[in-house]
């Protein structure tokens, strides 16, 4: 796919904050990429679904989306349907200026950062999307509602992207947030959205600590104890390469016995369907372990793809 | 708007089952109304949604949608997940045949029949909408699960449709299923869908009962008897007219007096929200009474908008 040259990495984004101008910008940038090509591929639009408070991860996303589309749009907004705990909301961090510059950087068109009256001009939404059993196991089991309202800003979002003219749609998600992303797919296979999902793999730091807004919350103690999530998790993916069993309670006490950290869950699961996979059945089939632990204030999450052994 | 030549009324319209072949399909037909007009208004695609089991007044919601669209598209689906009773489910008319000379005479180019697991190659969806409290009352509370596995069809149907080119999308629903149309209002706002929803006026018969697929159920006493729901919203109607205020409380009595019929609610309502209007606002505003009823083994609906006295 041709990049559009009018935004080179690097460039400011546009930013918009109604979904009119997002519409119309969108559409302005598609019909130059068009105009560039007219007899090539139809023009493809790249969406970035983000909450802001930027980081590495993000930029991976942008970039995967800059790599693959003529036009790329992210859009920054703190979804308040998605937070259960109001404390959460409240000191989820806001960081618009710094965002701005991540994305550009990443070679983002058009960054869409709406108001919530731009994004709920009807207030309360009362239609609202439901993500079934699917979420209320794991994280839904921890943050009841939590994937009901990303799903119902989810669903939003990929209407307002939706490209007004002929073109590729592709819509991406980081693979940290891996029962997000495996219900939006099936809300993509269950309601028939025109729209590709692109999975991207997870960024971390030096350490092993997989980059997430809420970790500059952490202390240095609690930095230090939240490392035994990424070590457990590679430790039982490098069981599988070595021919061992992996070991999943051994695993949870591995984490239990860290003081910072409190265990909520240390799960093998079905990537796609998120159903319980067996402890004897670890190595069949791709097996996705998802963990989650609060570490002080904040409630991480982290997961591995066990390796297949065929 | 310009109707397309390629399909005047009383052609027998091209009748698919596939997503793909329909997306195909209307692709097609939307290029060809494109390249009739190059340099003028962007083509235009209407949506006619429907069960199956025609009448005259889905005939009169495609015809709506052949006058202002280049390109018509009419679904006939029975939605499995509306339906909470099972021998309803049975007994819902199926009449393709018909229903494709009906829709072939109204000038509709596409018809999309789906099978169950077209629609649903993922099996059960597990991702659906829900109409929150806008769901929960009136035919809400006598159909649990309806409106929630209406709009769930209504948005698949609503993304399958979605013109994949630069055009206008209509969708066409009827006013006398007003709730579950102003359900659909609703989740167009709420989820931001790109489409205009049209409301499409009651058909009634010469004796004034309004058009259902259900009405073929009714015998000549039951039918009868039917005749006091349009009789009573009639007379409401007439009563605001004529200066005097409308009594809700007379028109129960009266309907309740009919021997084959079993009143299950005829209330005044907003006809956006739904919310209850009090007996004393009845001509303040745009109001809607709203009447549903059991006549034999067959539930009826209907409902009038008061004129409002200036």
């Amino acid at each position: 796919m041709t990049v559009d040259s009018s935004a080179g990495a690097g460039t400011a984004p546009l930013l918009v904050s109604t979904p009119a101008d997002l519409r119309a910008a969108t559409a302005d940038l598609l019909e130059r990429a068009r105009a560039q090509r007219p007899a090539g591929p139809r023009p493809s639009l790249g969406l970035v679904p983000t909450m802001g408070g930027l980081h590495a991860g993000h930029a991976s996303l942008a970039r995967a989306a800059r790599e693959a589309n003529d036009v790329v749009v992210a859009s920054v907004f703190v979804n308040p349907l998605q937070f259960g705990d109001p404390a959460d909301l409240e000191r989820y961090p806001r960081t618009l200026d710094d965002d701005l510059r991540l994305l550009g950087g990443a070679g983002v068109d058009i960054v869409f950062a709406p108001s919530v009256a731009d994004m709920y001009p009807g207030g309360e939404p009362l239609v609202r999307l439901s993500a079934g059993r699917m979420g209320e196991v794991l994280e839904g089991a921890s943050r009841p509602g939590h994937f009901d309202g990303m799903l119902t800003v989810v669903s939003k979002l990929l209407n307002l992207g939706l490209p007004g003219t002929a073109a590729e749609y592709h819509a991406y998600f980081g693979e940290k947030d891996a029962q997000q992303l495996a219900i939006i797919r099936r809300m993509v296979l269950d309601l028939n959205f025109p729209v590709a999902i692109e999975g991207v793999a997870i960024v971390r730091d030096d350490d092993g600590l997989a980059l997430s807004s809420r970790n500059r919350f952490l202390g240095a103690e609690e930095r230090r104890g939240a490392l035994v999530l990424s070590r457990v998790l590679h430790g039982l993916a490098e069981d599988v390469r070595s021919g061992c069993t992996p070991d999943l309670d051994a695993a949870r006490a591995t984490v239990a016995a860290e003081a910072e950290v409190d265990l909520d869950y240390l799960e093998a699961v079905d990537p796609a369907s998120f159903a319980p996979v067996a402890e004897g059945a670890l190595t069949a089939a791709p097996v996705l372990v998802v963990v989650a632990a609060r570490v002080g204030a904040v409630r991480l999450i982290d997961n591995v793809l066990l390796p297949t052994v065929g």
